[in-house]
């Protein structure tokens, strides 16, 4: 299977531009696989952001996120990955990701990104 | 169904208006309808603000949410659109709107507004 | 039954007002009348203070609060009122009220009032 | 709107009609109206059956309870009308359909149906 | 006060009587005095039937209810009486309460009792 | 300070006698020492019994159970003794008590006696 | 991907073949598609048994099911084929399978399935 | 470190033997280690017995399961061989264990034995 | 008995005085009496503090406790008394105590003090 | 047991040093014996820091920990110390570590260590 690409994501114009606003999406069904072991991952991701003109479309960033499931990565990377393709995208006043792991070998590791940083 | 309208939006005198004080009002049961698959959506609105000389008052609240039940609209419309309805009636001096819809395809979206702003 | 007087409550002499410290206290068996029913509405008063001079006596808030108990009073009235009511007899350096009532019609209410606002 | 009609429940083939086995179907979003006062009730079922020869299709199990969602009827009569529904389209060994309610007027109820009975 | 009457328990007719159903109704909001001391006492009435003819009617069991308000009753008197007025006004199958009191001095009472018994 | 004693614990009439119900008794402020260490223990007393021809008074349970406070047992005879006394003194037609004890060691013990047994 | 296949399954010898015990392994992190919509289910399975000659090993059972993640099937023939490869590997005395699937559509399913049956 | 023996296990007499009753001790800070990885593994023990003549004193059982610390087990043989240890030592009228260990690879793991079985 | 007396505190070095850092202790086993009613009052004591030269031994805290066992007082004393004996002791750079009691007249009361204020 | 050295810790680069991000690490099943009685503590690890050119391998944090467990130390000690190795491995911009143990004598300690200070 080939890298994930951002070019799925879709966006619509953000209907009320002229307000800073916050909108919170919370994906708890995410997986990927682990690039060591080859064993899958899983986690809930916590995408917060601000909409400057535009706002993803939800469809869109499941398919997006779909790309992960048989995909090799560290944690530390797929969040900060998943970011920077959100906010190439849709070019947010603000975004943050919050992406909590399900524990391993009994730790459990939250990797939390914001932009701008 | 005609579209929502705030003009069943009943105000009362706010009885304290010297003191800023916030009153918080949770609405566990508001749905409307997705324009694009015509399948209903649930949410829980959590309206809270400041009054100045005016209160909503909650039965008249409730009628104008019912309006939305079999309206189409998006998530981020909605909850802008009401936050608008609700300042341009009560005039508050500070009003914030949460609203977080339940889960579809797994994922799961609030969205968060404030006026002023 | 007659208005809600504050001359029930009573208080004692803060052991420690050198230091500012905070008293919390939750009431969760608040009860008082809708005006406009006749129906019983119910609530949890939470009261945070920094005391002065005076700390009040709990049995006499307790007799206090039961006065409200075939009271008719709005939410908002009600929650301004015993702010109002205890700050004059206690006189504290900062006071606090959180009245959460239970819902009526699907819909939940929260008034918090501050002293001095 | 017209009545609800079961004509929209669809079925599949039980794919393992020789083992006794449970399907628990939680549907938490559903929504009716009082046909005293005109208000929306609020309710979550909780759906069990043994299949015989077949089970129903959740997508249509979806349309079928749509069609309440402007429709008036008690709490007493949905709930035994959605079993007798269920039960005449997919024939099962048994069925019990809990159906909660969201309070009103401070009061919660539970209709509970099983067959046979 | 005069003591709480069943003449205001209403009935409507079991839409369902030849299926045996049961009926849950959970009334968080009760309210008594204690005859010793004159103070309230809160609880949480569960009231489980199965209806034979009839089915008691919501609004009616509120107002019944709320004629304890500022009635002195001890809790096992309290319970009892409940049910022997609601089996006597709707003659069921069977019938369950649970009053759960709650804390007094520390110490927190539930009564449970069935007809028949 | 002498050994507890039933002596006060006392009873009032059981208003239903001919009705077997049951009465759920939580007591989560009971108190004892350890008679090894001279430590104190805590636990949650749950009292549940049906009533033949008396109940027991909660107020004189409360003083009764007041005398563990400095006495010092191990946490079998403590339950045991305490069914005891409670049979003797109400002549229940069952009881059971569960003694929940807070851990000790990080190791937590519940004791659970019947009466009959 | 070719169809999962009991032949990663691994047992070891029940150490204790004299005693009837019970094994319960839960595995929330299952997942596998939707052979409609080729949309990821997830799920959480509950494994009980009571174990005959053998056990069956932990980390061939997390292979055999990661065999789903990419396989099309539904909630009801993925339970079932579960229970009848775990059966034929490990012959246990009893087992049952419980496989509580995340919401779709707002509706929840759980499948349970036992042996014998 | 040599293999753990119940010969630290210490009783003392039942002080109520006529009666049958239930203690039950929750050990929630088990460890020991999995003999294939070299890992510690953790878990929560539940001993549930009813005592004849004897009962385990829990100092002694804090050190006998502390023996396990250092010592490579498997789940299905720990619990077998404690409650076989325990058996043995207090001869109750009946013991069940159950040890339920925290997830490794995702996976958790309960393990119920009992005795008479 | 006596007052209670801070004599029976035990400090010891701190290992890292050159690090500000918190130490939490919550001690829920706090009890006391009430010296009107001369009933027990039962509370939690939540103690922060960043340590300068000296932190207090635990099993030294716990016999200080230990004293107010039989001892009368009011919430508010109770709590500054031990913050003050605890200031005196180990001189810390800075110290919170919540002091959380339980329910009485069903009104619950929380204490919070802190040092320097 | 020698005493538990960093040098099992391993780090890999960062691989976003250019981003200031957070990485949370729970790890509930740390364990280490107390110096005075030789017994076992129980913890919970919480290691919140933002990596400047390497972040901590999770195995290898693993490993170091697990030499913990037969070391006997302080709680204050244990945690300074996990610290300072942490910091001298990692260098990192931000680091803070919670140790969260379980209770003690009915006493429960959280220690909280932050870099730089």
């Amino acid at each position: 299977m080939s890298d994930p690409t951002s070019s799925v994501l879709e966006v619509f114009e953000n209907p009320f531009p002229n307000r800073s606003y916050t909108i919170d999406t919370v994906c708890p069904e995410f997986t990927s696989m682990c690039p060591m072991t080859g064993q899958p991952d899983f986690g809930t991701l916590t995408i917060s952001y601000i909409p400057d003109q535009h706002c993803f479309e939800l469809k869109s960033l499941k398919l997006y996120l779909l790309q992960y499931r048989n995909h090799g990565a560290f944690y530390e990377n797929v969040t900060n990955t998943i970011l920077d393709d959100l906010v190439s995208v849709t070019k947010p006043k603000w975004m943050k990701i919050e992406a909590a792991f399900t524990p391993r070998g009994g730790i459990r590791t939250t990797v939390i990104v914001e932009h701008p940083n």
